[in-house]
């Protein structure tokens, strides 16, 4: 495959094509085919913003005709009959049933201005500048955002000093049974602690880029209490993790905590086209016109496709139901893998159809999936490149899913150099032990 | 028009909708058509975005052909043939004839995202961290980003302070005759101006968010001079007067500078879609794979379109000619606006197919704007909201452009309760008129 | 006694004239006289500044000597006899016997200027800008300085954000048996902590200001491990805990430990006057001539009494003997008011002549403190100001030391609302206890 | 002269040892004595420190009974005799004649540390973090102060980004009859200018270490006037040139200006014991106690020495008048060495008896400076080090003052290599020559 132009041309910086070196040109579904006919499964899912798969022909219909009826484009924030819509529809489908009071807020149409949207305006409103982020978080590299990025890699290429925030441990992070959020009200509590009283406290509920690491349920309403009881705003960034990821729309649902303020970016627009969201309760919009703008705040396509998958699959339980049961098949999977070939140690972690199989060497996720690729698999690791991510679209095909998911057990088994397993169909026994989590 | 439910769902940020408050429907070259099926000529153009105007059909044919083939829609930095044939058509087309050797960074796909690339990457190639940046200029709102913007609209919105910037004063804000950039040199040569030295220089040519303010190409010179004796890098951010606003595909080609860092978004996917580029002398690309990431920094629509606006538009210098052209007539309107009503002692200025109108009276940019659009105009005021910001679509129609300029005339003529100046046939006129600029 | 020309002249800013309202006159030894001849026992000793007591002949003589001589009173940095025979003291009193290798920095002549100092230095050495600091730290209120000051009380008064500093949790900070050390370096361990990667820890053996906590040896060992380990600078703010205070000239000497900066000021000078020194590992000595300045850092006259003192106390061992006794005798007799006064719920801290009453409920230490000077005993709090810090003169006489804490334990029985205990000679008793800490 | 002990154990940031290189033991007036019982006449008077020489007789018996009475030597800012007499003292010498409404802070004993108080109370009246500093001003380098200090020796030391301060031309900084303040108004006038709207301007009457320029009357009325329109406080930071220098007790006098706020320090002691002080018109104590403090911040020896000098030299008018006259004597004398040396191509600059004789070549006055040292005189340059700085003690004989004036017209003829010029007796022709300035 010819990628000389892209060397000759294109930055340092690029960093997918060094993972999956070939052309790609068509894309369905959880297929990805590339010049020379050579198709992929796509375990990776645009790094969560391909939800609904590749060219989700549900949705690409109603692009079309938008597109075929000279539909407006680009308009800022101008008012359209496509962004009305797809209001309309956020409304009646995801906020109406859930209880959810939120006001809307475009920025610039990636995850990152979300962020610098929703920190902004947390400081506006508690009149304070300092943030609570946590250890191994992701939130972007933009300035704003990139301070409350935990991980070296983006932060020393800032050029400056990044200010303003305070990294606490994340759930977890301090060993098992250690509740990380004593240690966190303590510090704003005790006004003798060094730590600056923060506006907000900024999470995700899974670190889909920092490794896969799950909070619990009750970590999540500790944080929110802490909160609370410490007059700071909640945070939730579900730019990976929203949209279905972990099973229900938002990720932090079944919690059951109400964040202040909640970004969305990624598969809110259910195609791949750029769009992000900041979701606020009423009471905290102070903001005045047009003090965050952004050119492409107003991005139209996104709002056709966004209101077709809100439509199509979001109208009731069943999508949702499918995702639970893809995601016990991954988990299960996984787990039998673990205990299959103990000479990786590995770890597994994850929440509805993000999954994580952690390495205890740290090259080893790594060489698993450049095997996974040859195998004809997309998939990527994350944390510091320490865990096997598993990212499909929610809308794969479950035997599709099952191919992958034996790709990555056939890597696993040359990589460490051990027989594969029995080829016993995996798939039926898994979807039948129903145990899991 | 029905426009509750954005009072009722959008944040109070919301700001086009105020000056533009209708529900827009459609929308084909330089007009919008609302949904009760009234038309509106468009000086406003995306604030830039559109320079081909809406829904271009040569563009959006090749769209629709990508979409229908299942083309890849979002692959972050893989490489797609999209993509490949993107970079091989500005190479062929921009860069070669040009002389120019740049390779390419793709971040977050608006132009705040690219700025803080350029900023970050001038950063790391100099190993400091102040930044040059001018009175009334614009380079988005992200943290990094905002703090080289000037206006206090928007840095008042951070809630932090925003460090690491001098700003110092443009071309012409010390009056006629004063070369700031004497200033400048000295405050850098000097090694106790209090003045840390910078890592680069980052410059609009045309600060068209800032008022409508012109570098000439003397200042320009002498700012690229600057920055060669003072070791500091020159940035153009060329997201709004790039993509041939000022005439020629660069803004800053008529001046001949060579800038070490270019960016670009807005039209640069000349059909409304979201993407930014940065362009950087291969000798500066530092990155670190990675180092700098965004999840829609491969919008492959985008890269289609682009293409697609390359080919058509800038294979000979057709295009550029009619921009002139227009630029001429709208030049002249104006300049025969401010001599026939002096009330409102209006001053002219701009380059090309971005016009300012700018009134002593500070209400009075506003007023006009507003009247215009009552009479079918969408255009917006910038600067201090003092200025009536004239930003039509390159591709516009000579016919369309003078009704338009008729409307501007009308609307000031009413707004000052002056009585319309005579009927005549300005177009022609103004056409035959050729001495300006 | 009058006042009134404090009240109308003065900040709103001062402190200690609110907790002892009296017009102090005379001063000797750890007697303060105020101007209607009452005496106070002193147990604040000038915070920590007057170590050798008030107007120590010892060292008086040799000042009024050099004054009459016409000794250089003022030569910045400047060679001038007193302070070569200072350093000359210096280096064989106290560096020379311990093996110490450091040179010498004179910065202006506080102690937060000696914090500023050896914060650069390590920045300047390691070329990164972050600095560890503790829970209830204090190092100072300038601005370099401040910004590892724990206390909001000091940091909110800044009017600007605080950066570049880290907090990390004392000893004890996270209860019995935690080492937070291991968490110290595990965030900096951990590339994706979100910890910038610190160039210095810097800390304090016993938190004076903080509330009287005390770091174990091992722990200050398991601190200074971590910064080899990870390549940071390891300072020791000694500036209250140095020059005897704890019963070493060094307060670490007792933890073996080597730190790579020092800070040393208060009691450094011996006689009250203004003084301060940073101490530096000769291969950190990476200052250009001027670079820090600093118009009194030659203070002549506090340069002949450090000398005579040094000369005096500390060119044998018997001195450091005292303070351990005297020690001993305070922490018994503390431990004795915490086991006696039960309805307190005291808690008893501290090392050497150091000590502190912590009391659970946070307006007693203040009570008591408040009492003590009604009975004619200068003492202050600290920490939340719910701690009781005795800090007597280590030069205080073992019968007016006793004095003082019989004024405290009459002043405990008085705010507590019980009654004294017997009258038995505490002071013998406790002497011939020994078993201490 | 054996300055090895100084080699060895001092750090390599020292600086005026080098300058001056010999080992002083003894002063008296404006005479320096060695070791080697060699004299040197002082033009520097510790860098503004000894406007009344050293070890002035008539401050030094106060100092002395002080001493031998055990008056409190340190206490923090607990009320004392001392504190309170000294209060007394500038109240009724200083600020009532001068109709003067100020309270008193005592911060620190160093002049940074005064800075540091006026910015945080600055910040903290106005609520904004940015302040307006100037090219070449010198505040200190304390990270507050450093921040608002021009010059990149001491910036370039800090080893982080230095924020919140806007650097702006000072007067002359643009050349003859270019007023900078109405730039400076510009800048804040003007909402897009990029320049947060400041808290305050901190400004010095003459830059002493930046090079010995000085701000005209007007030039700081006019700056005045714009603090008041812009809602901004002035401090003037008079540390260096208050206390007599420029000819009345504060150098802002003339002017006629009313700073908000007034930093004092160097020699407000008189005796060069360290000491510094905040003045701030009373509406501004906004401070809560203790929320900036310091060990040293009541150094009452220092109180005594400062009392006996406003007693002794500014009870009337009769100091100030010798004041004025030498300082025509020195000015004179630089402007005839202008005159006479042409090849030097002076410039003569300064105010009462702070003068500067400011050289084209760059390294010219640093070999004048050491040529007058092998004379016997001890002077310093500033600014890049291109200016000779004459801040002789202003109670210097005016026979040593002429035979210092002397010793450099000798050196600037030996170090242009020129025939020094006819021996007349300057002294007599230039008192007699009263146009000057």
């Amino acid at each position: 495959m010819n990628l000389k132009i892209f060397d000759r041309m294109e930055s340092e910086v690029r960093g997918y094509i060094r993972s999956f070196p070939t052309l790609f040109d068509k894309a369905r579904g959880s297929t990805l085919i590339d010049e020379a006919n050579n198709s992929y499964i796509d375990f990776f899912a645009g790094a969560g913003t391909l939800n609904y798969g590749h060219n989700n022909p549900v949705i690409k219909q109603d692009l079309m005709n938008y597109l075929e009826a000279d539909g407006v484009i680009h308009g800022l924030d101008m008012a359209t009959v496509a962004k009305k819509e797809m209001l309309e529809a956020l409304d009646r489908i995801i906020l109406k049933p859930r209880g959810m009071n939120y006001k809307l807020q475009f920025p610039g149409p990636t995850g990152t201005n979300a962020v610098e949207a929703a920190l902004k305006l947390a400081r506006l409103v508690k009149g304070r500048s300092n943030i609570v982020s946590f250890t191994h978080g992701f939130h972007g590299v933009t300035g704003g955002s990139l301070a409350a990025t935990a991980n070296s890699k983006y932060r020393d290429a800032a050029g400056t000093s990044l200010d303003n925030t305070t990294f606490m441990p994340y759930d977890g992070y301090l060993g098992e049974g250690v509740d990380t959020t004593e240690y966190l009200e303590r510090m704003i509590a005790d006004r003798s602690s060094g730590m600056d009283h923060p506006a907000a406290v900024i999470v995700e509920t899974v670190q889909g880029e920092g490794g896969v690491n799950v909070a619990s349920a009750a970590w999540l309403r500790a944080l929110e209490q802490v909160c609370r009881r410490q007059d700071m705003l909640l945070i939730v960034d579900d730019i990976q993790m929203g949209c279905g990821r972990t099973g229900r729309f938002f990720s932090f649902e079944e919690s059951g905590i109400s964040p202040d303020i909640v970004t969305l970016s990624k598969s809110i627009s259910a195609f791949g086209l750029p769009m992000a969201l900041v979701l606020m309760k009423p009471e905290l919009d102070v903001w005045t016109p047009g003090a965050h703008n952004g050119t492409f705040r107003g991005n139209n396509l996104a709002f056709v496709t966004a209101r077709a998958a809100l439509l199509h699959y979001w109208s009731d339980d069943a999508f949702q139901e499918t995702v639970r049961r893809k995601g016990i098949i991954m988990r299960n999977w996984l787990e039998h893998i673990a205990a299959d070939y103990p000479s990786g140690e590995f770890g597994v972690r994850g929440r509805g159809m993000i999954q994580g199989l952690a390495a205890a060497d740290e090259t080893l996720a790594d060489r698993i999936a450049r095997r996974c690729f040859e195998k004809g698999l997309v998939i990527e690791t994350s944390g510091a490149d320490d865990v096997l991510k598993l990212m499909p679209a929610l809308t794969i095909d479950e035997k599709l899913l099952c191919q992958g998911l034996d790709i990555i057990e056939d890597s696993v088994a040359d990589v460490l150099g051990v027989p594969r397993l029995q080829g016993r169909d995996r798939k039926i026994k898994y979807i039948n032990f129903r145990a899991a989590r």
